[in-house]
């Protein structure tokens, strides 16, 4: 087994190196995929892989080595599990710490409908520190169905781990292990079957002497480990005992992030989520100043002269450019683990108090905290400003991590005012708008990756760019780009369009929008957002209402919302948004023929 | 403070058997609470109330007694706590398990401004089944913040206490209690300077003995407890002692529901939330058959005839109508705790394997579970069926409960249909449909409380009530009730209004209410919702480009959504949708005086 793991390493190594993609926790659970495919049949036993990002080898082992170049491109291999692509991926995986009560799902429909496969759900640390997971180990302990939770414990998930949970974990790392115990006591006694039976009750002492009571015994869960992580046949042969148990276990299995390429190894953090990467340096391609980096950089700028500003994650300190406030204020700056829920709740009371908190995540993280941003902050409108990044497509993520809803559901939170800015200067003007000079809850969104040709500054609450007599192209954000180009191109073909360029979101009217419409009678609306509850539609029914008849109207947008991997490019070209596209429909509403 | 405690229990059983409320969490906290006043300055420091179904004590103490008798009524004292009703209240709350998150936030606030208040959240052991309950301690005990968490320990939150947790915390209740082994000890050693010094390190090993590590302790905490929740004597030197440490701090309480009222003594969960009673029998005044009952009941049958039908609750089963079914489907009902995002993750897994998994929650509560809708359900398009009861405004409880966002947060949810059954036979129609005919996610919504005047059973997208020329009247649900009454007032008054009767929302075309819209050319949109995202905005934009010109259109609905405490017709025409205002509204935009 061990030659195959070494291939498996190289393999992805290699392959990411080209793609992009998660690598450093692929490769701390290389052993431990081996092992599971010894014990479970992934084609019939459930196994449920929690984030997903660790499922490579899996992906590799079930039918999918020969197109493993196509790792997380269009069309390609996903990187995280789709039922879809495999009848081995058991469950969808992107979001953390669902795995557990997914799993105990599929266990009690496994038992309620007679049949005898195997469940067994695979969880990191990192994603233990979410609610979530905590209400799935409950459920799960008193249930009493037979279910497998394997814990893999690399001491750190995206970010080192924060929190009681790791301090949990780090105390039961250090104790001994139950399972080197038996061995030896089997070994021992095996031969002799009367001390054997005369010993039992010595044994029991002497296992609960060598495992205290944790947490997970107390809930009701049999605690098997910790095990070695590296080591296949001990992984095997504790994941063949765990099941025999037949009642919920926990297996705790200590793994190194980035085991096998020395570049991860000593920088795991760096190797979480990558770019491409020169293989044998390890160095990464050099990539374009994204929004996230410039965000972290704006707010150390004006918490330096705030002493107000605190700034929250939720363990994605680098991923939303908050490393440099974490380095620069630490007394300042609160990772509450994989909690968005938590982050929020704790925001409002810093708020209440007085601080302005500033808690940045990603946008489809943030769908976690619907509830908190209703409850905790806008129902008593207080002051938070939430960064929302990775707002819009987010490429090679795909479906579990696109942006695409926050401009719906964030509008539906009393009192909040969301920004919208377009390019990095807008960027510090908004952010210090959100600070400063807006009441209540503020979101500002801005996408994954950098900004494009457009770095303008438009202030207000919308802007519109160009005097169009035939068309308005309404968007947000960077997709005003390919606005602005197929505003060049619409005129090349006669038609003059002009852009509502919407800046600020709030449950006022867009007056500007409104007469922009009134005076072109046509509406294109381009939005990276699903379609319920876009701009686009908030804004018709506003026309309607004011007796604004279009001779035309039409939103581009990406529907219902599940969009798949590929760059943002391909994605857009796919939903007719790219220049292109917009060109297309600009031209079919004004009743000119598209004869490019 | 024996007769303090006496006082205020009988005040609160008196006015709740006139109000209604929550009646067995108030009685359990009653000396809890006036030890809280002896410790805590609720003015300055920061009390922080977990959900604040407990806080009736804390109100009388705070001023707010000459105005109790208006409690949970329009314009009165609000069932939860409300920072804008006293200083004394230090936030919000209503929904659970969010306290300590807040509570902590509060206490860095504090910390970074250089202040000097203490913080305290009071938290039930029911939320602490809440996954948000778990992220915040883990944050908390990290933090190091001076910081009191206490745990009122009833051993039962609105339901009876499952999963692991609950057995965590009865492993807990049975220890010795440390407390009085340091009474004992101070009172032995007290005068004895040198023993009480040399015993010092023994004492600390009986302490360790006494309190094994804790999942608490493991966190990080000091665990004080567990206490008598009803010798205020007791609970003044306990919270004073956790005041005094300076660190983070869990005081384990242990109460009793309904504690003096030997009614709520023996069926606390009768008597947690309530309408009202009479105060000699305790017997309740009886209330019209509501939607939650035959909810569960038509579940029931469709069960009895379908295996694969199970039923999963939040903590909430009688609440919900699900005890029915808990009682004829054991094997076949969860109760995961206040834990609704891992109730829709479990769902989804037993969907994924084959069941056919209904949940049924309070449509503000489902809002915690957004993230796992779109992620867990939805992307895969599981078929699972939501009951989302209470959807709507839900009368007393006010703002934290109204059921006001699930129409415009459902729809973002791809694959999403909701179904809106106005009558009980709708329920049952509409509920089979989405048990067994459409595929994806299904939410069937309904109000709280009956059915009104409306009977009819009707099917199909929507059906079109009346034949009207000037104007179509839009809504859902039991705003049918209005809609005809004033449809008829209307046609008195020589206008002639149709009724647009949403049944089933998707993401596809209402062909119909666009062709009344056509007909008529006049739209009022009368919905028990928040503007963002209404029915009314929708069909008004979907108008818009189908270029029907309206002559008027109006909205009428919850604004941005944050609406206070009353009864339905109060609300209602508060916002000007009862009968009266929808025949004012409908005679405006029919250009008809309106000289009533």
């Amino acid at each position: 087994m061990e030659p195959l793991c070494a291939e498996l390493r190289e393999l992805i190594i290699h392959t990411v190196s080209k793609t992009g993609g998660h690598l450093a926790s692929n490769l701390g659970t290389i052993e431990l995929t081996v092992a599971l495919h010894r014990v479970y049949d992934t084609a019939s036993d459930r196994v449920v892989f929690d984030v997903g990002h660790q499922s490579y080898a899996h992906k590799i082992l079930t039918g999918r080595r020969d197109r493993f170049s196509t790792l997380r491109q269009y069309g390609g291999v996903s990187g995280f599990p789709k039922p879809k692509e495999s009848c081995d991926d058991a469950f969808i995986a992107g979001h953390a710490s669902n795995s557990i009560a997914v799993a105990l799902g599929m266990a009690k429909a496994r038992t309620l409908q007679h049949q005898n496969y195997d469940v067994a759900a695979l969880i990191g640390d990192g994603a233990m520190t979410g609610g979530l997971c905590y209400e799935g180990l409950s459920a799960a302990a008193s249930s009493g169905e037979p279910l497998v939770i394997i814990l893999n414990d690399n001491n750190m998930s995206i970010d080192p781990n924060v929190g009681g949970l790791a301090s949990m974990l780090q105390e039961m790392r250090v104790k001994p292990s139950y399972l080197s115990f038996k061995r030896w006591y089997r070994s021992t006694f095996r031969k002799l079957p009367l001390v054997y039976e005369t010993t039992h009750a010595a044994k029991e002492a002497i296992k609960k002497k060598l495992l205290p009571e944790n947490m997970f015994n107390s809930m009701g869960f049999e605690y098997l480990g910790p095990v070695d992580g590296h080591d296949v046949h001990a992984l095997e042969s504790i994941l063949r005992w765990a099941k025999e148990l037949r009642r919920p276990v926990i297996v705790h299995v200590l793994t190194q992030k980035g085991k096998g390429y020395p570049f991860a190894e000593e920088h795991p953090e760096l190797y979480h989520g990558v770019g491409p990467f020169n293989e044998e340096t390890g160095e990464p391609n050099p990539g374009p100043a994204a929004f996230s980096d410039r965000f972290g950089q704006e707010l150390c700028e004006f918490a330096r002269s705030d002493p107000r500003i605190t700034a929250i994650t939720a363990a994605m300190a680098s991923g939303t450019g908050l490393d440099r406030f974490c380095l620069a204020f630490p007394e300042r700056f609160s990772d509450v683990g994989i909690a968005e829920g938590s982050a929020v709740a704790m925001a409002a009371g810093m708020a209440k108090q007085g601080l302005i908190p500033v808690f940045a995540v990603y946008s489809s993280f943030l769908q976690r905290a619907y509830d908190m941003l209703i409850h905790d902050v806008s129902l008593q409108k207080l002051h938070v400003v939430f960064g929302v990044d990775r707002a819009g497509l987010v490429g090679s993520d795909g479906e579990t991590h696109h942006g695409i809803f926050d401009l719906s559901y964030l509008g539906t939170v009393p009192w909040m005012t969301v920004l919208c800015p377009s390019s990095f200067a807008e960027l510090h003007t908004m952010l210090e708008d959100a600070l400063f000079h807006i009441d209540g809850p503020v979101a500002v969104r801005y996408p994954r990756g950098g900004e494009g040709e457009y770095k303008g500054c438009s202030s207000g609450r919308e802007e519109i760019i160009g005097d169009g007599k035939d068309l308005s192209i309404l968007c947000c954000g960077v997709m005003i780009n390919e606005a602005l180009e197929a505003q060049k191109r619409l005129a090349e073909r006669g038609v003059s369009a002009e852009i509502i360029k919407i800046n600020r979101i709030d449950g006022s009217k867009s007056e500007g929008a409104l007469a922009s419409l009134r005076k072109t009678g046509r509406l294109l609306a381009a939005e990276e957002a699903c379609r319920a509850g876009c701009l686009g539609e908030r804004l018709l029914a506003q026309a309607e209402i004011d007796r604004i008849c279009l001779k035309a109207a039409r939103m581009l947008n990406l529907g219902e919302g599940v969009v798949q991997s590929g760059t943002r490019a391909e994605l857009l070209r796919d939903y007719g948004m790219d220049v292109e596209g917009l060109v297309r429909a600009g031209l079919e509403l004004c009743g000119v023929e598209a004869t490019t």
